[in-house]
């Protein structure tokens, strides 16, 4: 096996195998190579101009953490037993977003197997993992990755990830894995000892940016197209969440994520099965979804925050932060009707119009949720959604993600009301950047009005965390569980609520009255956010049929629907 | 007349009027009003919190400089005498670029206007001038504007510029104006003072970006954006050459340009007059040129820096700096006959893959030159093409410029080889400053090894690059003056070198011979760039008749075509 490493800037690299360095030869474009016989399980790192040993940049394996060697894997030896699996497509989708730490007691990959029936009975398709890829520490939400071929060691290493696709395939279940081309964590970050992995022309939350459009760019572009292609094709993965792509800057005449698209496209047409790129955008910029011929980088979906935003500031009131941009049922209305909220309107929050059309694009191309790990997590205490609404609220957010035209996603046990929150923790090993973390975080909420936050360094914090798996035989949990089972249920199979197209959905609201009507096809989702029983009247209602509603004493009579205080009803 | 500015950060803002001070009432969205009987040529100013006066960021007219107050300019008084006016297509266009300090003896709008029927006669349709903007003191390129609005004063003011446009018309010249929207010079720039103009979220070379995508940008963008509609409309410019728009720093889902592009149509529609936009792009970036149902931005043209740099490359054999990437005949060959020829290939100046096929767009939507104000004052001595190259070699340069199927540009005095150089000259006020310049430049050039170069703050560096009108009359002048007015007779009279379509062009060479031939439409323009004389074979030059040649001897027989050593020759 050729051991190679990209170190342009380098006179003199040298690699470690089992102790014994080795000197490196120079190879084309600034690569190093070394023949060698390297086997799975092998320890090996690199030094470069004597300095060192570092790690891999493209280490698969880190069984001692981001500071220690890297071990190599040979991805043919693993048993596959999903043979033919085919994803089914996003547009059937309903996602449940994961973190593999706290989704169970065990906190790894093979106890995340354990559960699946769960998501299986749930009416779950796709499971959306968290970033995975080797970060500081045992705990972590994984955006401080910074290895980012290297499945986490304290979840299960490689081979955990594996026996984790593999299961979820055999059951019927298609993975997603979110992954972080932005920025890499702060400990452990080796990167631009081996090349020019970073720019200061532009300025990212968390410093440097990525290089993608200067010197050297080309092998930091492959080194992350590399990366998104192993996990589809040595992973089994059939997507990736693609973390904030507003933080992702390249002014190349091909943009690195439509580079990816042509890259991930192409592995598909190899391999034979569908794949899927999603992205997190603050920017609501279309463009990301438009197929290449008109201009776009052909991804296939967005993580439409403007639905949530809304959905989340009519429900609960607040309106700090960017939810002061949201607020009235009329925002709601909107992006059931035309995904974005922002479509080139002024904001308040941001100061400048913000955002463009989502012209031609239909439901499947957002991912909708009332809740998701960074909404929850960026609470000083995480406190979800079942925190901060009644129960009757809660049913009513849930109906409006489950029968909305985008592609609904549930944050890991929204489906029972988990009363777990879902809380910022870490576990940085380097003293001075863990108390950074903890001030900075302290600080922020500080300036918010919030003294006592949690400690995200506290094992504590994390463990408050862990899914309760018991808390679901509780009756009001049992309650929201079937609620949510029941709205899947009805998604999965009424065909109206699989036609995406905004031309075919209907809303009407009373702003006063607080009621809101979303028509799709025939099927009518009744919501009424007053306190109050209301009876709404409304021409589409005539000879519509009650199919499920989240209390008791709904009427339906020829053109009214009679609603109690805080329910919703679905007619068809 | 309601005096109006904006000031989002000021607790106070009072204007200064004819000496008197007067409080401003605040208005929406950050601006601040005073209702006064403002008349043309009334001096005015701002205080914010009590410090300044400042001049307008919108200042019509700097009649003291960049420090001094502003004039306001009652833009309805000026009596235009260019009625029905209407520009010639920008497919139909022979540029000359002008740089009204040094165009004439006396550097001034109304002492080009005496030099407009030289222009005429050579068969130049468009000219366009190097930014016009109130930049500090007397001689300067231009591209240390700071006062956008402002005519420059040492060139004549807002009544001179008008003239000049005015005069233009008259005679069937287009206007092109050159504006600088990716920074703003350095000195007399106030604009952070009153506002968030700018921002640190990315770097140029010229310090902090102009603020497109931040807190505040609408602002900004409409700023920008009504200072190119003011010269559209008010100053009756013909289009726009916006430069270096790849510092043009803006991640919105709406680009900047696209915007403007916007503006300018619906100005177009209301004006009754075709305006354009042209852009200078070092990214090779079609994306600018597509229209927007493609997901463009609908510019009409950008400048072709790969034509110039085959072309120089291959013409001076130069090789320093990004001309490292050049040289090859093929790669003439390449731009001729798809505009770009890096279109996705790895530069090795830039270490990176750059550009984009043109794929849909024809020659028209690209300006060609052999030189520039960039290129030939960016040299050390600001040497042009004629201080680097035999006439013959000119001659050669000169035919594929004006015959090639880009818009063609000529630099001012090209047409007649003028002696003068271009060099970098400065006149900065600020003594710290203007030896700032002074340094970075010398030290520029002395990491190249050049070690002595002309002082751009001293008035002979200025004078120096002054045309000399006189010298058309010496006979190798007049010899290269007479061959580009036939060459542009040529093109502006021969159907074939309007037809703009790279798949109407088949571009033939010989590396090793050193020739190349270009045929459009039955035309063929034939070049031998070996000393010494040589014989072409190609079915393409049966019963083809010579109808220009830069030299004697030109044999044409049969399928055959005999060229002296470094000639040219046109066939049709």
């Amino acid at each position: 096996m050729n051991l190679r490493v990209w170190a342009p800037n380098a006179r003199r690299v040298e690699a470690e195998l089992a102790g014994i360095r080795k000197p490196m030869q120079p190879a084309n474009g600034g690569w190093w190579q070394l023949q060698t016989t390297l086997s799975h399980g092998t320890d090996y790192a690199f030094l470069l101009d004597g300095e060192g040993p570092f790690p891999d940049p493209r280490s698969p394996w880190q069984p001692q953490g981001v500071h220690g060697p890297s071990r190599h894997v040979d991805h043919r030896r693993f048993a596959w037993k999903d043979s033919g699996w085919r994803a089914p497509p996003l547009a059937a989708a309903v996602i449940q977003e994961i973190h593999i730490g706290t989704f169970t007691p065990e906190g790894t990959f093979d106890g995340a197997i354990g559960r699946l029936d769960h998501l299986i009975d749930l009416g779950i398709t796709h499971v959306e993992l968290m970033p995975v890829a080797e970060f500081p520490g045992d705990r972590g939400w994984g955006y401080d990755g910074v290895d980012l071929y290297a499945p986490h060691r304290a979840y299960g290493g490689p081979e955990g990830f594996k026996r984790l696709v593999d299961a979820c395939h055999r059951k019927g279940l298609a993975v997603l894995l979110d992954v972080v081309y932005n920025h890499l964590g702060p400990d452990g970050n080796y990167l631009a000892r081996f090349g020019p992995y970073f720019t200061d022309a532009y300025t990212t939350p968390w410093g440097d940016a990525v290089n993608l459009d200067r010197a050297g760019s080309d092998q930091v572009r492959d080194f992350l197209i590399d990366n998104a292609l192993m996990w589809l094709r040595d992973y089994h993965v059939d997507g990736l969440r693609i973390d904030a792509v507003h933080a992702i800057f390249d002014r190349s005449a091909l943009h690195f994520l439509e580079e990816l698209q042509q890259a991930v496209t192409a592995l598909e047409a190899q391999l034979g099965r569908h794949l899927v790129l999603i992205a997190e955008n603050d920017l609501n910029d279309p463009r990301l979804l438009h197929p290449p011929g008109a201009g776009g980088y052909g991804l296939d979906a967005m993580w439409n925050e403007d639905f949530h935003h809304a959905l989340h500031s009519l429900l609960t009131g607040e309106r700090h932060g960017y939810y002061q941009d949201f607020g009235p049922i009329a925002d709601l209305a909107r992006t059931l009707s035309g995904a974005l909220v922002y479509d080139g309107r002024y904001s308040r929050y941001r100061q400048l119009r913000h955002g463009r059309p989502a012209t031609g694009l239909s439901g499947r191309s957002f991912i909708g949720f009332l809740q998701n790990h960074d909404q929850t997590g960026n609470r000083p205490h995480g406190e979800r959604s079942a925190h901060l609404l009644s129960e009757e609220l809660l049913r009513i957010g849930a109906a409006l993600v489950l029968t909305a035209p985008f592609v609904p996603l549930l944050f890991q046990g929204e489906e029972w009301g988990a009363s777990t929150p879902f809380q910022y923790f870490t576990d940085h090993q380097d003293a001075e950047l863990a108390q950074k973390v903890q001030e900075g975080r302290r600080k922020d909420f500080a300036a918010a009005g919030t003294t006592s936050i949690p400690d995200p360094q506290a094992p504590d914090t994390f463990a408050r965390c862990r899914l309760n798996w018991q808390e679901q035989e509780h009756p009001r949990h049992a309650g929201l569980l079937a609620w949510h089972k029941a709205l899947i249920h009805l998604r999965r199979t009424i065909p109206a609520l699989s036609n995406d197209r905004f031309d075919n959905i209907k809303v009407s609201f009373d702003e006063g009255a607080r009621w809101l009507l979303l028509e799709r096809s025939g099927v009518i989702i009744a919501c009424n956010l007053n306190q109050a029983g209301q009876r709404i009247h409304h021409r589409g209602l005539k000879s519509a049929q009650l199919l499920l509603a989240s209390r008791n004493g709904v009427v339906v009579e020829d053109e009214d629907i009679i609603l109690p205080g805080e329910s919703v009803a679905i007619l068809g």
